[in-house]
């Protein structure tokens, strides 16, 4: 399977780019990767990306090996820097709407091959737009092989699923066994077999009418590339751009690129590691070195395969070294195979893409959500709308900054429950209880909601601070509580601040309030509480 | 107090841009405004982010008059849109950074007039540059003036602390009174007196001598500012400009001026509140109207005034109608003074400037955010560093990103603290305590914890989460639990969640995770752990 995705892949990006990303990567994950299943090679999203930073100003393949070099630098920097948790503020709801966006934009891209047509443009709208306008040049061999090869695709995806145990209950188990396993090899083997029988048709059709109803792959380049120094310097439009140039060219593939080829190594490393704690930071430098030394034989930028990740784990690899028969099969393709691939059908690639990207269109993730948390609908909606009719990079930074907002906004609103309660020398007080740390935005907010809950019930009843859940707090908080206990003192209404852990006491201290009065039991709580009772009534006796 | 500052930024500004914006915002914040103590008007800060923002591009005062509208527009749209909490983000240690890097940048801009000499340059550095470069054109009467008035300001300054009462004890209590009163006015009429003294000595000499040995305001224009439409339109550089030729050149400004002027505003009113609550919202609509108005009377950005609300709440001022009697005395003095400022030496000015700003350098505050929490001085030095050296706006934006990222690092690595446990059956269990919610950027590191320390335990060990922190969670935080519950009962070791509310129950179970087990009491988990000890020792006893 992995070798006919390289071949679509490298097909569709950047021809030869594609193929020569494949052997280095598996190579160099096998010695520093530390989990087995992940596949470091050219994948849909990545080429995509690339596909996209190429095309904004046109650029040439040697943008894309310079793109690899300049991904693996900064993996490798972020592994070392420890900036793993970065990667963690990309939420499952951003990460659905984005994969989704994605699928759809490589379907899209597919549809022209399906139909037979040429067509430029790459944004979603402009695709479709081009693809109307053309539609009445739709060739009919190619729409016909191209839509039943997907049918055929997705039968034999379905039919390992097809529960042969059951129907077949006369036949002895060991057939039953076999027949299993033979339907399983079908439908994994199907993009393969899908090639395979294409390839051999055109061939035939070819030898003997010369030329062929549908459209070929055409020439691949024969031989392994050479082993030499990614390109510093390049030639664009008739000009010669230096290192500076080129990057500026890029502009923010650099980071979305690198950016994303980790996040998507790092979530097939979760699915497969089986709650396996990962090191991200090893992973993190693991795929800055498969970058950099890909580089070295003009590879597109490389991450971990999400699909190939599920054949070798349901292969049955054991150890990272099952990267070094993945490399070893790209080479001997690379060196012998090439020829044969002039007879592949652009329809029948175009057919194996779609039938695999549509069921990365999560849309079964939505009720879940709406299930569990209805407004985190709205990153995942905001990223898969931008995501399609923007762009894949500022679709993940507008989902990223919508999350981050809704992270903020908590933080800066607490919610702080409000009850009364009774002492047992029968000393009524108001308890409130905020749901967690005090920090820079929530505290005047805090602040004001205890004064005005303090303020209402007049000064005579105490206010508690139930402070079980403030786990954290800093100078700003300090300020905002010294102004808190200040008012009340002015005003005399005490207030305690129940179970205040010491090291936020120590915070508070520092900016030296006057009347802090913490308790750290009930027992404490109600002196407290009695000792406030006696004075009150002492004060109310003498007037 | 304020007629002088007034007139002090009036000229340091904007000329006469100054002196219009004292009016008409006093008369409005009277109707709109909620803070008795806030004096609307020009204010040092909001006069040296305008000057940024016009010196720039070498604008003319019609853009300060646009820059006004647009604040205003600004500012009242937030209070619609209730935004408020956005201010919240602006932390102590980042509005300490930058109020002493814009003391800094005042006083420096002021150096000049108490030199003597002509310089060009708006930044910190550039500036001093400059007065070095020019060091020995030092005029000597206007270098002795100013320093004298510095010091006879600052002495005047301390004079009201004198603690009166002991040193004077034999006096009669009605003479200590007035004597306290008189040294309380001697101070804090301190600016007008020198004013005053100067004025009238350079008055003296002008008409003596016919010319005057230090440097003179000079002419400004009297009478009262036309009540018209704020410039749409305008000529710069020989060019016309429309109104978005005029936005876009005032760029970043349209953000920052309303934003710090919102701050600045609130932060008075908070300070000047007394604990009271502060209605954010409708300070930002007030302020939004009275800049809104301000522009139709050519007037630059106002806000709320640290200094004169000072003087305001030292006065005594009883409501907002205090604005309507600053706002009449700056129509007479615009109308009838006028004349009278020409003879004010600027080098006094800029004594009055150095000596009020220099306290708005807050090094105290570093020994408080030492004590408190360390760590916050970094967000303090880099706002402050920033401020001074780059550009104040860029400053601040700095600031409350690091200070941003602290909130996004704690919600990312909660704290999770392990304890082992007995139960009354005599069950050891693992108790993990996370310190906060679980959201998206904390919830795979949680779980990689969890799965770490129980698989340390060996399976026949149960792990129990105590939940009593976790108050939010989200979807991506559901998925990362169902994995946990998962992994857990695929090893066969028992996870069970204690105290987690129903509310995150809820969350959880919409995406259907398999053997999730809650306890909600101790009985419960009891019973709970002994379910397991039963069926652990019967599976024991089977093999």
């Amino acid at each position: 399977m992995w070798l006919r995705q390289r071949v679509v892949r490298a097909h569709r990006t950047l021809n030869c780019y594609g193929l020569y990303s494949s052997f280095m990567a598996c190579f160099v994950y096998t010695i520093f990767g530390s989990c087995k299943d992940v596949p470091v090679g050219p994948t849909a999203i990545i080429a995509i990306l690339t596909r996209e930073t190429l095309q904004k100003s046109d650029l040439e393949p040697d943008f894309a090996v310079l793109l690899t070099l300049i991904s693996g630098c900064i993996c490798f920097f972020m592994g070392i820097l420890h900036l793993g948790f970065l990667l963690d503020f990309i939420s499952g709801p951003v990460s659905v709407g984005f994969t989704s966006a994605a699928a759809i934009i490589i379907a899209t891209s597919q549809v022209k091959d399906i139909l037979g047509i040429h067509i430029g443009g790459s944004k979603f709208v402009e695709v479709w737009q081009n693809i109307f306008e053309k539609i009445g040049e739709t060739k009919l061999w190619d729409t016909a092989l191209g839509i039943s090869c997907i049918i055929i695709l997705l039968l034999l995806r379905k039919i390992k699923d097809i529960p042969f145990m059951k129907k077949a209950a006369k036949m002895s188990s060991r057939a039953q066994v076999i027949m299993q396993k033979s339907l399983w090899l079908l439908s994994t083997a199907r993009n393969i077999l899908v090639v395979l029988v294409c390839g051999v048709m055109c061939w035939l059709l070819e030898s003997h009418l010369g030329s062929s109803p549908v459209r070929l792959t055409g020439h691949v380049k024969q031989g392994l590339p050479e082993f030499r120094l990614p390109p510093f310097q390049t030639y664009h439009k008739n000009e010669t751009y230096d290192f500076v140039d080129m990057v500026s060219a890029l502009g923010s593939g650099c980071l979305v690129v690198p950016l994303l080829s980790l996040l998507e190594t790092i979530s097939i490393a979760k699915v497969f590691n089986e709650g396996k704690p990962i090191d991200a930071t090893q992973e993190m430098l693991a795929l800055g070195v498969c970058n950099v030394v890909s580089a070295f034989v003009s590879s597109m930028p490389v991450s971990g395969g999400l699909s190939r990740g599920a054949v070798n784990h349901s292969s049955g690899v054991k150890t990272t070294l099952g990267g070094i028969y993945t490399g070893l099969l790209v080479l001997v393709s690379l060196q012998f195979l090439t020829p044969y691939l002039y007879f592949i059908p652009n329809a029948a690639l175009a057919a194996i893409i779609i039938a695999a990207v549509i069921f990365m269109v999560e849309l079964h993730v939505i009720k879940p959500i709406w299930r569990t948390k209805k407004i985190d609908l709205i990153p995942a909606i905001a990223t898969f709308l931008c995501c399609l009719f923007i762009r894949l990079e500022i679709g993940i930074v507008i989902g990223i900054g919508i999350n981050v907002l809704f992270l903020l906004y908590a933080s800066a609103r607490p919610s702080l429950r409000v009850h009364k309660d009774t002492s047992i020398n029968g000393c009524e007080y108001l308890v409130i209880t905020p749901d967690r740390s005090l920090v820079f935005p929530s505290v005047e907010y805090v602040r004001a909601v205890i004064s005005k809950q303090g303020t209402k019930q007049g000064t005579a009843v105490p206010v508690v601070i139930d402070s079980t859940h403030i786990q954290a707090a800093d100078f700003t908080a300090a300020k905002g509580i010294k102004s808190l206990t200040e008012d009340f003192s002015k005003r005399g209404q005490p207030l305690i601040f129940h179970n205040l852990k010491p090291s936020i006491i120590e915070i508070f201290k520092g900016v030296k309030p006057s009347g802090l009065r913490c308790s750290s039991s009930e027992l404490e709580l109600n002196d407290c509480l009695k000792e406030f009772s006696n004075i009150s009534s002492a004060s109310m006796n003498r007037y």
